[in-house]
């Protein structure tokens, strides 16, 4: 089959690989229909994170099922399914608790050994546990597809910084990062009833975009302008609900100095440089909570899945740019010189 | 009157000061029964927290009403009361949500213009809303008087640490820090159902303390042994709720190292050091949160003075020396040798 492989920094192709296979008894193989190019991708093709030569990449998919293992009960051959972006067993003490991402039998899709998102076909480990079932008829809506696509990390990545934020009903909140995770948890603060939503961001097609999902403010200036400019927006005090999805230091900058004393900072941005961008002083005596890390979208779905089968939640929009298998490598160079938002890839 | 004042680093004295006096309508002011020295004091003391020569020092104290403003109506003279660390006014928008550490009137004992704890008397700003009522007859039992005066600062610092580390019925919490504070958090996190209560110390006196208090095991490793020790007790996970009451680098290191997946660290030691001590892709991967500051005691002393009062809750072991006013600089001595715990004053 083809899949998408990175070489070095830059070298991103598409290359034959072993078919996608059953091997153990609870795996199951899914053709994918969607995948796509997360910005946690760009990392590893910039070089930032490091990726073994010929390593597969590509972590958000669905797809149809094309084989089962003799222990999957839940699926047959043909079922529309979403996987979020980490496999996980079920059964352990962290899966109990949700917490899918910490699971002591889980992986990553793409990591040595397993198959990546970006490819024809992916073996999913612990099917029955990690895979959700899509209504059968959703294959036919293309639109639909592309949003049930968000539930495999965007979507359920900008939810668990909105609930690391701490948004309630009536909040205020500020979203550091207009990438597609800054996007959807634009999506999922106004979900979880709040009043305000400003978000930072400088590219007017994504804040434009950020206001159909229910920004009331946009703040397009950066660093310690752009903490002046939330405090002013809220009469001084800052967010009681921050949104932090870049995960930088310079953004955990901003989000520590956005927050009213009392608020909480909800971060997902993955952690990059060697400092935390954390002013311990200001956390301290304005007791402002920190709270996320990677999301365990899989404990979200059954959740957020009917919000998007219904449009309740729309997150199709954040894909700006639709490439095929072949195309992948054009994908991840729009991505990172920004002319695309997320793209979208449809083997 | 006397007051305790410092003038550098290790130069604590008690001098003449103006007698303390209503200057505003909504002041009173307390003759003090009871104070304390607080292991942040050290800060000062040693020259790393900058004050100006001659400020005033203190911020714990209980006693009785000497005096009130025309504004004053909740209190008479002769009242016998606990302040907390801050002065508040209870009526801002954040005295409103409970963080009375922010309140945008609120002050600290011993600031420039205050009174501090450690002296004969203290003017209370916004008495009403800062001070809270003792039953009179508690003036005549020495004993609860000293655990009274815990809730002026680190019984409710400890109950702050145990709700921010998410202690609930049944957690496994570690505590970091054997101080007063840390053995409050002990005996919050006992209260508020902990299953399991590890303490870290190498001081038997303090450790068995921890015992007394509720402490299940204990631990006298330091850095990466005391986080194997605690891993070790923990098969592997980590605490769900753990309790820094430190604010060293050193201490938060360990403190992120011991913190089981999903779970969260209730901070509460004093930031110092430049650096946060803070992991962050260790708390990414691991969805550790972490939540605290400067406890808003105010408001946790309604809840926790009737535990106090009915011998649930005995924070007076913490005090180990007792000295009065003349003996302020002796008792920062003993603390900053750690031959005292804390310090109890009686002016």
């Amino acid at each position: 089959m083809r899949a998408t492989t990175i070489h070095a920094a830059h070298d991103i192709r598409v290359d034959d690989v072993p078919d996608a296979a059953v091997r153990t008894p609870h795996d199951a193989v899914v053709q994918v229909l969607r995948a796509c190019i997360c910005g946690s991708d760009l990392w590893a093709y910039r070089g930032e994170a490091a990726r073994e030569p010929g390593q597969r990449i590509g972590h958000e998919f669905l797809g149809v099922i094309a084989e089962t293992g003799p222990e999957v009960s839940g699926f047959s051959v043909g079922d529309l399914v979403v996987a979020p972006f980490m496999w996980s067993d079920g059964r352990c003490e962290y899966c109990a608790d949700g917490l899918t991402t910490s699971c002591v039998d889980g992986g990553f899709w793409g990591e040595p050994g397993s198959d990546g998102g970006q490819g024809e076909a992916v073996r999913v480990p612990y099917a029955d546990a990690t895979l959700v079932k899509l209504p059968a008829d959703a294959a036919g809506d293309d639109r639909l597809l592309t949003g049930l696509l968000a539930l495999s990390d965007v979507l359920g990545t900008g939810h668990h910084a909105a609930l690391g934020a701490g948004v309630r009903p009536g909040s205020t909140v500020a979203v550091v990062g207009d990438g597609a995770v800054g996007l959807c948890g634009v999506l999922a603060a106004r979900r979880l009833g709040a009043e305000r939503i400003i978000a930072l961001g400088r590219h007017q097609a994504r804040t434009d975009l950020a206001r159909t999902f229910g920004a009331t403010d946009v703040v397009a200036e950066r660093g310690e302008a752009a903490v002046a400019a939330v405090r002013e927006l809220t009469g001084g005090r800052g967010a009681h609900a921050v949104i932090e999805a870049v995960g930088t230091e310079q953004s955990m900058r901003t989000a520590v100095g956005i927050t009213r004393p009392g608020g909480a900072i909800g971060w997902v941005g993955v952690p990059h440089g060697s400092g935390s961008g954390l002013d311990m002083r200001a956390l301290f005596d304005n007791n402002i909570a920190v709270r996320g890390g990677v999301a365990p979208v899989r404990s979200y779905i059954p959740e957020l899945l009917p919000d998007v089968l219904d449009g309740t939640l729309d997150p199709a929009p954040v894909f700006d740019l639709t490439v095929d298998l072949a195309g992948v490598p054009d994908g991840y160079r729009a991505m990172d010189r920004r002319t695309a938002l997320k793209v979208l890839v449809t083997p």
